[in-house]
């Protein structure tokens, strides 16, 4: 027997398409974005996949697909959990930047280095400045960040991992994780084992969810990798994702 | 101190528009329903009433309310309880039927009689019919009902006041209930100790929040009746209400 997981990153953003990090901001999804999302809940269904329990961040762009998707799947009756734990990483001080225009401040290789290093955050943002979160109320009393690399994702997502995500797999529920690019690569970096320098390659595609069928024992994927439900789309779009910020 | 409940009747359904018996039949919204759900949400933004959780019934009508209501408050975070005991009344047999039809049919006194007798439901739905819930996934375990009248909406949906929303209103949240004309008739019948023929002349706008101020000894209003955040707006609607199906 096995426990069925699936991933699904939020539709395009306001800010992805306008090529702004954003991290925490809680921006709205674009047009397309609500397309993606509903069209995601259609791969479900043609694909028999009919999720019990959904898990989402705290942030609108992840809430919203995950509504999108299981209205268009018949599952919007279904019981909903939701963590910052699952949140995107945490872009400190670039939060609300223009990628293009860091790139260019900064350099190529700064650049790439606060995109993709595992463990080396961006600058801290500071308290109380127009993107940063300390004020806002879904997180009073959390320890939230003031920047993160991709591992300080894996440190907090991996707790709400083990105490709120494993037990519905484990009572035998479908369980969808409507989140977002880093907090599923830090769930797939765990379940597929990936090392430090390969996961920085992993992307993620927006609005395909990803399938994995984990073993009963070990909860580790019987595939590795794992089973995107659209895979020419995902392979087209992980190849424009790689191109990001060029 | 008191505890605050907001009561919020779903937006328009594409079946209030068609004039069709609806009951546990999932349907959409209508695009005035859309809008009426996210006028909901600013409602309470301008009132400063900022629910912690929301509670909705199993129907993508409610659901969908809550979802833009809540986007339009930014409170989309917020954790969320479903329940098929906050459904709409099951309307057993009539269920699909066109209201003018049946009125046509039976008579202004049996359809009265259906539409708003406090104890007597219409005839009991057939098992596997097309507007029938008994395969349907949700319910699967629960005791659900093949046709209530408002008596038995108050039976179901109680246990659930006493087990889920009193505990949450006992920890001080603000408390949002996103559901139906007749389960929100049943909660008021409740809290404001309605009399069983004083009920059926008791009319709930859609997408107008109405909040209550609960004692926190006796968890009974404070002011009978409560109070819509837009009262003018709430008093036409009911209005229109009173004459639906003539």
């Amino acid at each position: 027997m096995t426990y069925t997981l699936v991933l699904l990153r939020h539709g395009e953003s306001e800010w992805n398409a306008k090529n702004l990090f954003t991290g925490w901001v809680d921006v709205q999804l674009s047009e397309k974005g609500v397309e993606e999302a509903k069209r995601g809940g259609t791969l479900l269904t043609n694909a028999g996949v009919l999720p019990d329990v959904v898990h989402t961040s705290l942030l609108r762009r992840a809430i919203t697909t995950a509504n999108l998707a299981l209205d268009a799947a018949d599952r919007h009756w279904i019981p909903v959990k939701r963590s910052w734990r699952l949140n995107e990483r945490h872009y400190g001080a670039l939060q609300g930047k223009d990628k293009k225009q860091i790139r260019d401040e900064y350099g190529d290789d700064q650049f790439m280095l606060w995109r993709r290093s595992y463990d080396v955050p961006p600058p801290d943002i500071e308290l109380g400045s127009e993107f940063s979160q300390d004020a806002d109320a879904r997180y009073a009393g959390e320890p939230i960040p003031r920047a993160e690399a991709l591992t300080h994702v894996l440190d907090r997502a991996l707790p709400y991992w083990h105490s709120d995500i494993v037990p519905d797999l484990q009572s035998g529920k479908t369980v969808l994780v409507a989140a977002h690019g880093n907090s599923i690569r830090a769930i797939v970096k765990y379940l597929d084992d990936v090392d430090d320098a390969t996961i920085a390659g992993i992307n993620i595609p927006t609005g395909i969810p990803l399938r994995y069928e984990l073993d009963e024992d070990t909860l580790k994927p019987v595939t590795r990798g794992g089973e995107y439900l659209d895979p020419d789309a995902a392979a087209a779009a992980i190849a424009a994702v790689a191109n990001q910020g060029k």
